[in-house]
């Protein structure tokens, strides 16, 4: 049986002049945009010319919200009730699908951002708001989620799709988390490193933690690229070959899931 | 034939803790609520509690996008290009329409708000751009707009439905403008007044402008009432009471446009 | 020597068209308004208008600086960087000074509002970051605090002078925190039972918790009143008579401290 | 008698994790920054840095207030009341005054930004409130204008101090107003040419029109550079290089005015 997984990565993150990432670079190696959504990053031009570049690069396009923070990024930590955490989603959700509706073309996934992907992971009463807004919004949405967290099991309990998310450009710790980025060596940044992690994690399902401990990470449907770094593009390109090299078909998550 | 009449109001204006207008007291009294989209005014979690509201109180939904000036209530002029107008446009329609799915209910309408509106009657690049970007979205939604404006002009043109729209309780000059609200005898207050003034615009396609002159102002499809008064419940009320006598059927515009 | 107390209300929380507040109202029963700041309420022609209005009332005025969450109105709590909680205050803290610069009135006091002043209040950290900006804008500024607050202590230990903070008209519970707004019996509204609990604060530096024990609270230099409720007038001048009948005189906290 | 001639730049128009411009870069060739207040651009972390940018580098601070419209970073006109323009600059004038005086610095100047300079450069009631809003504030800060401008008229007639402003990379029709952002060759970008404009404007107070015809543009006091461009620190040593060869002092404006 051939491999098969899915590249995302942040797009649209730009706030009118504001310009973050480097979208029109990356998009040709990717195969699913998580998009931002207009209350961390993303107005709605941005998001407009976003989802038509995707559309133009065959990239499935996702639904990418954050919190109520643009002067934080969404970053930060907010303490939200659970009404409140489902209605901004379904908001962020439907902006962006209307840009689908308009370009002809439909969301295939949802992926929180910042804060509450990270508070989403282990917050189970976040995760289980996060889901209710997907599954009264389009229960054919896709969600994004590190394997084993609160997200993907309250995703999975509600009959949702899971897409598992890998983390190729950052360092694990030795319990499976991601080390925060306030850390020194959080982020890697060499391509053939972090091209050859992505391979290891997809054909054997483990990853070396930051303390050389070797991790089990359970499936890994998606691999996840952070492009407002400015070797982001070359990032892009080694993590294609490399998958290549491996006989590792890339392609949009819901092709496959 | 039986004359047919729908009551809009504007719904869902308040923002988190900062409270506009009784829509609870209103809702039961109009046929369509106009709700606002977030970037003028209402967060998500009051479009959702408005939808749910509307829908139970059989009132149809539409959008009510407007300026991204909160700070204004979106009722000053921007400048804005096309692609802006359009895509502001498209992603507040999209985020109402995301909790209309929620709730099983469907997008009825758009009507523009405060000074988009204002701006749309009149400037025919504007209103090209409204129309363009409910076009884009679903050609199905009926576009609210005073009759001759260049919105409802734009509007016809691209084949889609336009709601005729009268304001009850607000003065119209002599070339059937509206009197600014900055000016004294601007706002109506008594509600046996407007609601007279309704029936008369339905029935005899007539209105008294504000220096006595009857002005024959065409088809009337939708009677525009203000809800951030502390009398619209009362008006709201009244409205219902006389057309009820002058044998005028009230019902959502969708159901016989 | 005569007792003597200040009465502070939150002030100048409307925003654009959105109206929150009985500012007229209440400016004539206190001596000291803490205005808003416009990051999580009042915009600055709110600040403007909140600052004459507070002169023409020879009410003391203070910054009132908050989250930067309109959309939640400062009352959710955000977890900020050091460098942030302390560029914030600056910030706000400037910009109602600025008014009171052009209304040629001085600032009297710190404090911050909602989530801010809880958090500050236990978490030493971000304690510090608050005293660090009022130090390097300008240390004749009085902070309000609870007493023995984490606040309280950082001001202190700085050198900059602090006034004691009761809350007439909330329970507290029995460790002498305030019992939160989520539960039922946390706002107190008889009139007569708020002003004998402030007199009763001052006096005798004690207060009855919410299970009947009585607490001793040490110091009280200023009554907190909340203008956001109906009956906030009727309790602004109730907490007038009685601590009047109390002989205890109420000025500007700036005065007496 | 020495020529002397301010440098002037917009500074600090970062939002959080949105950067925009080359802050440090540029900053050791210029005299004077004009610091984003947080309306259309500079988040409060951002104008903290920037001030102490400016000061280590000894460049006289100036607060640089725009629209509050932060997804058109401040260049779509907005039609404000005179309350609401006069009130908006108090308000950003006097946040950024509190990072000079956290930093132990003073304001030097005020520079509207973007659309709220140009409509207020033509239009009276527009300019009038800027005015009023700097004297009330305080009347020693000086205002950049276009000479000739109804805004350095209304300064002028409140005596207030004026530096007369001159754009070297930006191109000026025959009537000697700028060509639009919008136009081809509006913007010049050869460091060598822009130089030696700026040279001319000084000495000989002239300048060829994007026509060829020479305009007499009167005093020029200081120099705007655009630090938003990627050549920008090429041209701000260029500019240096050319302005000392031609024996013009570079000194902040408010040494020599």
């Amino acid at each position: 049986m051939t491999l098969k997984v899915d590249i995302n990565c942040d797009m649209g993150e730009s706030y009118g002049a504001f310009k973050i990432g480097n979208d029109t670079e990356i998009m040709p190696y990717i195969t699913s945009a998580n998009i931002a959504c207009g209350l961390h990053a993303g107005d709605p031009v941005t998001i407009a010319r976003t989802v038509k570049l995707a559309k133009a690069n065959r990239v499935a396009v996702g639904a990418h919200p954050g919190f109520p923070d643009l002067m934080g990024f969404g970053r930060r930590e907010m303490q939200l009730s659970s009404e409140e955490t489902k209605d901004y989603m379904i908001y962020q959700i439907g902006a962006v699908q209307a840009f689908a509706n308009a370009a002809n073309t439909e969301l295939q996934h949802v992926k929180p951002h910042g804060a509450l992907y990270n508070m989403a992971a282990e917050d189970a009463k976040m995760a289980k708001s996060l889901v209710e807004a997907v599954e009264s919004f389009e229960r054919k949405l896709i969600v994004f989620a590190p394997s084993r967290s609160e997200l993907a099991k309250n995703a999975t309990r509600a009959g949702l799709k899971v897409a598992y998310e890998f983390f190729a450009d950052r360092a694990y710790d030795s319990q499976g988390n991601l080390v925060s980025r306030k850390e020194p060596k959080s982020l890697l940044t060499d391509p053939k490193h972090v091209a050859e992690r992505a391979v290891q994690a997809i054909a054997e399902k483990t990853v070396a933690a930051i303390d050389g401990k070797i991790l089990s990470i359970g499936e890994v449907n998606t691999i996840c690229l952070h492009g407002d770094t400015p070797s982001a593009p070359i990032l892009a390109r080694a993590l294609n070959k490399e998958l290549g090299k491996a006989k590792v078909k890339i392609a949009p998550v819901g092709t496959f899931l």
